[in-house]
């Protein structure tokens, strides 16, 4: 798999891509990472990439021409076809949502284009006529899209077959299987009188695997409860949400009468509960 | 404002906090930002950080000593009643989703802690006595906490007073006013054949704050509806977007009957029609 990314900073990029998952990734061979400067593709003797908004208002705004000329470089060598296929992602506060879905899709694809935005923002034309797609990693304004990138490097780099030892791993974590993970322990057996819960120290394989699924489930429960619609659930897992579900009624009860009281402050979400 | 890391691969942030706003937050000292090497806590000769889990299965689980060691060294210094009011937050899949109005809590407070997850899982003990919050920035799956932490810095140090050249700067983006941004144009006013649109060459303020408002309003009612419920809406506003949701309708009416028809596919989402 090959990604380029186009930025202002490629020089914010350096480190990671030599540390850890994306060290590894491309030392391995399984990804290729290319960092494009857009500076390289600036107008004029002094590489402009930026104006002042047309309309007036502070900041200042991304030219289309850099843009365009650098996603152009990027695709020079590739075949007409194939270039259709590529998928040229604008990381943009208004576009849909990443998440481990739209990863696996991503991670489908031989290659992959990012275009950081920076600035108050991107000349429309970028969007309405070179991107292909349009990604958010959430509800929360950055400075530009570079630890976006990153964040987008690294779940889709940890996809692709091979890039982990085990190529199961991907498969058991968090929201792949639509569920929060069980908790985690290891030595010391007892550190500062916190124990490790006696299950786990028992060797019994089966007890521990229904342990761990329970202890997902309850936490997923609390924390997430939407993630739980999604679950494949068995009979029993279904029992007991349903009994930890009247438990947290019964206690709620006194402060809901018998149903909710209106103007009165509703119960506590499950998410407060539980920090 | 002071944030610490503490992460197994401190080379991660080496280059991202020497680029662009963190290095601007950090050279005009409104912001320090403290890396902290977990190797260096770690057990004996081998500064060993990790081990098997308890239980079995695959993986390695972070051990909370090196943790907690590397909390305590960062907050020696400071006096216990003070300690209590620094949030420490772990990275973790299953905290409470980072959001623009959590990112302005945690610009509020003076210390923040931040600890970045690895491998399969953090030590439960962590989690149970050590952090006071835990945040995730999406339902995705990274290798370790590092890309979120870049995430959480970039989003926070923005807000911190000073930082941004112009303090009004922070309220305009998406999401800090729950609407989406306009569209932004700069020059060229044509570019291959795309015009720039008239009203924002006018020179008439009154209307380009119209048309900017409008945009806004169509491009968050198209892509994210959910945000438009906790917008301040004027009456020409609310009418505005009735007029969009009746010209949607009578687009969909013949796929949909008078109502949706059980068991056929429902309306395609606002967000899938403007991809």
């Amino acid at each position: 798999m090959r990604i380029d990314v186009v930025t202002l900073f490629p020089e914010y990029f350096e480190s990671p891509l030599r540390v850890s998952i994306l060290r590894r990734a491309q030392e391995s061979g399984h990804v290729q990472i290319v960092i494009h400067s857009l500076r390289d593709f600036g107008i004029g003797r002094h590489r402009v990439t930026d104006d002042a908004p047309y309309g007036g208002g502070g900041g200042m705004v991304m030219r289309p021409e850099p843009i365009f000329d650098a996603v152009a470089h990027i695709l020079a060598e590739v075949p007409e076809a194939e270039r259709m296929q590529i998928p040229i992602i604008l990381l943009d506060p208004a576009g849909r949502r990443f998440t481990q879905e739209v990863a696996w899709e991503l991670a489908g694809h031989p290659r992959l284009v990012l275009i950081c935005g920076h600035y108050e923002g991107v000349d429309e034309r970028v969007r309405e006529h070179l991107a292909t797609d349009e990604i958010s990693i959430g509800d929360f304004v950055l400075t530009g899209g570079e630890p976006a990138a990153l964040v987008i490097l690294d779940a889709v780099v940890r996809l692709v077959p091979g890039v982990l030892g085990d190529p199961e791993a991907p498969r058991h974590d968090s929201f792949a299987g639509s569920l929060l993970e069980h908790p985690h322990y290891t030595r010391p057996a007892v550190y500062r009188g916190w124990e490790v819960p006696e299950v786990l120290r028992s060797g019994h394989h089966q007890a521990i695997a229904r342990w761990r699924r329970m202890q997902s489930l309850r936490r997923t429960w609390e924390r997430r409860p939407d993630l739980l619609l999604r679950a494949a659930l068995t009979e029993e897992e279904r029992s007991w949400i349903a009994r930890w579900e009247a438990e947290r009624r019964a206690l709620l009860a006194p402060l809901l009468g018998e149903g909710t009281v209106p103007g009165e402050p509703s119960a506590r979400s499950p998410d407060e509960e539980c920090r």
